[in-house]
């Protein structure tokens, strides 16, 4: 394989969401996996861990400590929050693009990362640089970033569904509820009682009602297009697939309301916007698995006088690794869709 | 085998209704199954076409025609709408308890159902005398009654989840939002696109959104209890599994509320039902598989101000057949959960 | 309730083997669960552990230390191998009747088990008394044994499928290829990589190629039956279900055999054998899900001159829970298929 | 798009086939699919039929009449058998490079292609000049064929299992055993009993048991390998999974044989096939699904003396339509994994 243009590491190999950035950037034209870390792992081949990759990548682990920044461009740290920020602060200063794939670095500051997180932030400085990476909203920031907050995946999905109404203004800052559903690769690819193929097959249950931690996130976003205080409700379930998310947004709206004027309004949002595919019936989470997509639905109740906003991604993909590689392409100055070009996998 | 006190007759053998139908009454202790129909499969055994009671029920379907109303105590009717009132018209009279597992009885007038069902009724008269058979609500007039609605598999769920807070009066009569989910059997037996293996596998989708016809007879059942005319949210959804609804309600309360008091609420209300487990954690639909419980969860949202209850049923027995022999039971005076005691199967 | 005539006791509480004995014992009707101990989480209620018993069975968990042999009739072990050995062994000269789920006495001798377990047996003298509780084999030593050792799930279905043709003598002791897959319960209720559910889900494979340890169970039990030593080939299979096991078991038969006669033969061998249905053509794990059936389908085919038999069994009911039921129901000299009444649960 | 040097066009949108053909052609970076047809929905888009398209391929369907064959270079009928050969009639003498994905000319044979399909051939010419599209054999004689019958989805995991171990001669011509398992979408796209959901989910059963038709087509190959006649034993199962089969394949062997030996049989027969990847365990099918890999693991059983050897391939790629682009590929010239590096998707 000839040496590409841009040396990119994972850090953290053992989890989905490093599998799923290998996935992509394997096929990506324009940049180079140099290097993947884990710390358990370390001295195994990266195909040992994901037997997928079998003949395809099968780079030996090393630890976090034996990678070279210097020859670095850009820098994906798939770690769990709290880990991740210890790495910011290693290498925040040394000039790599730095593509953060927790929660450490999403939230407005470090207080509000505490009162949700329930643990302290040891590095509070990282707030000042980063920004975060939903293109849809914040594309000319990113582009400049050199430290990218990349976004939960419930939070990608409950935005991307309602950013077009709060920026409107029409709606009610404490209206919204947005009832959602993901599949199990959400809980992480840690065996746990959760994750019990016999407690997840044929079932289906709720979970953080009224306290999940990505509440926090996606008021602050829609706070921020609203230009107001948001306060919503957020529940999240378990499905049992693999991969997905579908969001249910309610919304009441204010003023005059057609479905003609909603699907206008959303249009214009996502005008030229590669990722965001509008469409004219209640789309599936298998219509979107494997890619980049995030398909959105928006319904106008004129009976009830709400907006119904359903809204699939792959929570692997523009939920995680996908749109940290959309947000690499941004800071690198790339096509911005460049090795994102894989067809849903249906069925 | 001997011959038991009462015999029912099950009208339509092919669906999962019937089926499950069967799979309660063969263990029924008072009640004896005497025929089983089928238009398009009479002559078969009724184990041909669900293999799974090969030597457990092996009757041989005949037609509705040669059913002996005169010998029968009760007779269900497992049929589709539109169907089912032709049949309640033929049998009303005739002495035999009726209990309609379709939707043709279950709303206050035959206009309704137009609206609702998009197609003439041709039997107005059966409405007089149909009793909406959720026996937490209707107990006493199931009792005395000799045709039954057997409600539907959201309503079922849905109106449980709120019925306390309906009850109590404390809530806004248009605020209410329902999101439901359910497994596929709720879809009927009948190959389509909608139950094909791989549009439903490690996928999930809404459908029906804003126009379900499950909503008016949920409305109809909380305005009952709220004594006003309540307008109401509901989406439902499509879940990879056989069996099960979770409903996932949200409700704005009046006046000052906290766990405790919204706990006292839901206990009161659902004392000494035999079917109702409140229960202090989120439930997973597994934890009712098979059963005739109906698990609920109240859960006070005080920063949102807002009630959120999820409730899980089995839609096959609580939401169909089980509900059916529950109705059946106080129909004719027996114990009300005779025959009704199946553990949920999990795993 | 009412007191019963037996009363037993389950050993180990936290395994689905133990949550499927409560959910039989709970509705047999000559027998109660007077205790369930767990030393891990003792002071528990079992509903706790499993929430689908909540109101069903609230009953608090004990340690094994506590329990009253003197009270008791029937004992349930349902503990890990190599744990199982040492309540045997504190137990077997009590007089109470035990029915060992797990595999330290299911061979014919500690050398066997030794070689195959890769761990000391620290009980031999159970072999002594120890009789295979494979109903449709051993029914009458069953009836006076003191302590039965529960077959193996596959064992059970793979017996099961070849018993008549090795009975008859027809085969060679070499010849037999036994297919097997199983749902996911057979790998236990811990959490582990290979219980994770997106290891799982929409996936398959084969595992313990050539040295599975229930080869030799099979053999053991087909010597028997041929009167000769037995040598076959298992391979075990993970099916992305949470229960049932389908063997496939191909044989060549040496004389003149056609479907007729093979029928003829399975008949004979399984005359009033209550749990065991020959079928016609080839069942569906689905078709025995949840009942104590073992659903067998012999076909001869003509061009190999093979017999190839499927047979399905739920593996923690006839593989487990259900069979040690049935086992009990001989021992203590009841109807044998007393509680074992559950319909299969399809869909 | 600019456009690409080689134009294709795919006979059939509404199956499996036909839409994975596209999944991966869009990506392709020498091909272009200037045609879809289909006869019963043409005029829609072919991201009507399948909205995981949507905004990548809207192509409007056109009859096979429209179908302008003198712009093509390579025609795939994704077409059911009996349909194909009418279209390999019409567009043999074109010019065109065909490959036909149905099974109308996989066998050697007219007379054999009725004696198991059991119906007319109407086009016994094609046979003079088909190939039979499997690389890892024939790679020589598909780069110059203009008629390529790309193998069935069992035949290419079934073949490749044992291919080497019958090129040896070491084997008995009528010792095989193949205990295939394959996932739903080998049934196809078309609603119907065998599909349904509930008839699949937490499922699993055998069927065509000593009669499938791919049985003579793996018998036919490995004929051809092992310089004389072969009869085997194949026996199908529906797996509870959209994709991927797994081939279980047993086989005595004659004369000394060890795992090393074993090994490096497989090593040689498939040195430099770049699709085929021998593994040192036993692979799920997940670790190939969505790429063209098939991964092949030999075991050799010292105590029976027999090589056990699993394969597994995802049933619509390696099986179906990338196995097609494999072969165009070398029809053309080009180098032959072209367009088909997707890296497997697991999770």
């Amino acid at each position: 394989m000839k040496s590409k243009q841009y040396k990119t590491s994972i850090i953290g190999a053992s989890g989905y969401t490093g599998s799923e950035l290998a996935r992509i950037l394997v096929n990506h034209s324009e940049t180079e996996i140099v290097s993947i870390t884990s710390e358990s792992h370390q001295g195994k081949k990266f195909s040992d861990l994901h037997a997928q990759f079998s003949g395809i990548l099968d780079l030996t682990l090393i630890s976090a400590d034996e990678v070279d920044v210097a020859g670095l461009d850009v820098i994906f740290l798939a770690l769990p929050h709290g880990v991740s920020m210890e790495f910011v602060k290693r290498w925040q200063d040394s000039g790599v693009k730095i593509i953060d794939l927790s929660g450490d670095f999403r939230l407005s500051t470090p207080e509000v990362y505490e009162d949700w997180y329930k643990k302290s932030h040891t590095y509070p400085r990282g707030f000042e640089q980063a920004v975060y990476g939903l293109p849809e909203l914040h594309e000319k920031r990113i582009k400049s970033a050199t430290l990218v907050a990349n976004p939960g995946c419930y939070p990608t999905a409950s935005i991307l569904s309602l950013a077009p109404l709060f920026q409107s203004g029409k709606v009610d800052a404490k209206g919204a509820i947005i009832d959602a559903k993901s599949g199990i690769t959400g809980a992480g690819v840690k065996a746990s009682n959760t994750t019990h193929f016999s407690n997840v097959n044929d079932n289906f249950k709720a979970y953080g009602i009224g306290n999940h931690r990505h509440t926090v996130e996606i008021q602050e976003q829609l706070s921020f297009l609203l230009k107001k205080s948001v306060y919503l409700q957020f529940t999240p379930h378990l499905l049992p697939v693999d991969r997905g998310i579908l969001a249910t947004a309610y919304i009441s709206v204010e003023g005059a309301m057609n479905q003609e004027k909603l699907d206008k309004m959303y249009q214009d949002f996502y005008n030229k916007k590669p990722f965001v595919r509008l469409r004219n019936q209640a789309p599936s989470i298998k219509e979107v698995r494997g890619s980049n997509y995030a398909d959105i639905y928006p319904f106008w109740d004129d009976r009830t006088k709400r907006a119904i906003v359903v809204t699939v991604i792959d929570n692997l993909v523009k939920g995680a690794a996908g749109q940290a590689v959309h947000n690499m392409n941004l800071m690198l100055g790339l096509e911005e869709s460049t090795g994102l070009n894989q067809v849903p996998m249906q069925p």
